[in-house]
């Protein structure tokens, strides 16, 4: 099978743009009419069939189906599935714990749900990430600058040796896979640091969170990421453009808008 | 309701134990008449009838029940609900993630499958926690210094101001919550790091893995929380102590060991 590196560059090429669509479905959110279990399952394959030809990607947090028990569970199997046939599919969990227990989120996201990637939080370091890494094919993206306010809290923290930590994270993690297996997050929120990050990791590929609802500045984060590898996420402000019957037309052409703004460059 | 804290301490003190069993089971690793789906089952209904009376709580680790897919979150669910109306359950899950997403992880863990108390990762900062810390009578532990090898890649790194990551995550959380809402995980593996956290914690519960097949020291420990408030975890030197057909006898036994040992001293 494919490198989920290798997959997700051809699937750039071929579509001409980096933008990835972020499935964060809220059933309170959803169009009128598909505010149900059933009706979130219809919306995400629906939002799927409209928008798979614009996007090289689709980032599928995990929250907003564990919230649902089993039947989000279902949802989001058969979801990641028909998805992945097609696109490449980011398993947006933040998973990370002792080793032992590690591998069996890694067999979770990558076996059972097969997704293509996974984001994983680093705050446990090297042995918390190193049974993602060993699947063999699969991207790690592990969280460096995230696009939150809480990112200042503790990523930002000048640590020993002079940098921040967030930059630390790559530094340290750099050897712990290859720049095809280990990407790292990095919010498109933080303009002056997504520059130093791009100088940083070579060829990684960037998932970079925080345009739209969370206000990050477009135009400056694709001028930052001209010739580097990265993926420019868009969640709410694509998938929540309209509630009314006909919101497939309004979701299409905001992503239409969006992968033209988000392409190679 | 009664708050997990309280609800906590009245248990550790009825039973006169501070022991945590943790489930963290892989299905290889149970007796060989329980190696299958059905078995797993049984077998989590059968340690916890076999134990209920030697422990003050139960951490289940999410990991090994999703990696089982909607098999494995049914078991989850039946066994939380099952354990929780006995005794409290603490999801050890890590979770975190912006706002919007934690809030739903947080709704996951409280209201879907109704534990008591949550782990909680905090490389994301306040808005990652904060969700999980506004659901009435719930307990939050928030990882500070973890049990595993890479724990010194960040948790220990000097940060400006001169403090420890690690101490730096209790310093400034201490305002998210209350000692009743939030608490920290500290591996048994750190003794002298154990003893600081003691001394900047106040009255907050600490969770405390690492003994066992990690290898804590378990007199040490026991000596440095003194007067605290802590929960001790065992799991694997616990569950995994036979695979016969009688393991229970011996699952047991082993629990009513670390059962009197860690006591409320």
């Amino acid at each position: 099978m494919q490198h989920s590196f290798e997959r997700l560059k051809e699937t750039q090429i071929n579509k001409n743009t980096r933008l990835c669509i972020g499935i964060d479905p809220i059933i309170e959110r959803l169009p009128f009419h598909l505010q149900s279990i059933g009706g979130l399952r219809q919306f995400c394959n629906e939002l799927f069939d409209a928008t798979n030809d614009l996007c090289c990607c689709y980032k599928i947090n995990f929250a907003f189906f564990e919230c649902l028990g089993i039947d989000g569970m279902r949802i989001l199997k058969d979801l990641i599935n028909r998805i992945s046939l097609n696109v490449p599919v980011i398993a947006d969990a933040k998973r990370g714990d002792i080793g032992n227990s590690s591998k069996y989120y890694a067999e979770a996201v990558f076996n059972y749900f097969k997704a293509d990637a996974v984001t994983v939080n680093p705050y446990m370091g090297y042995d918390s990430v190193l049974p993602f890494l060993e699947y063999e094919g699969k991207l790690v993206f592990l969280l460096s600058l995230t696009s939150n306010p809480g990112s200042s809290d503790f990523q930002r923290l000048l640590v020993e040796g002079g940098s921040h930590l967030f930059e630390r994270v790559i530094s340290l993690s750099k050897n712990w896979g290859t720049t095809n297996t280990l990407g790292y997050v990095v919010g498109a929120t933080h303009l002056e640091e997504l520059k130093k990050i791009c100088s940083l990791v070579d060829s990684s590929m960037l998932l970079i969170p925080g345009i739209g609802t969370q206000g990050g500045n477009l135009e400056k984060v694709m001028d930052a990421i001209k010739g580097k590898n990265a993926i420019i996420n868009v969640s709410r402000d694509i998938i929540f453009t309209s509630q009314d019957e006909n919101y497939l037309e309004k979701v299409r052409e905001k992503a239409q808008f969006y992968k033209e703004q988000i392409n190679l460059n």
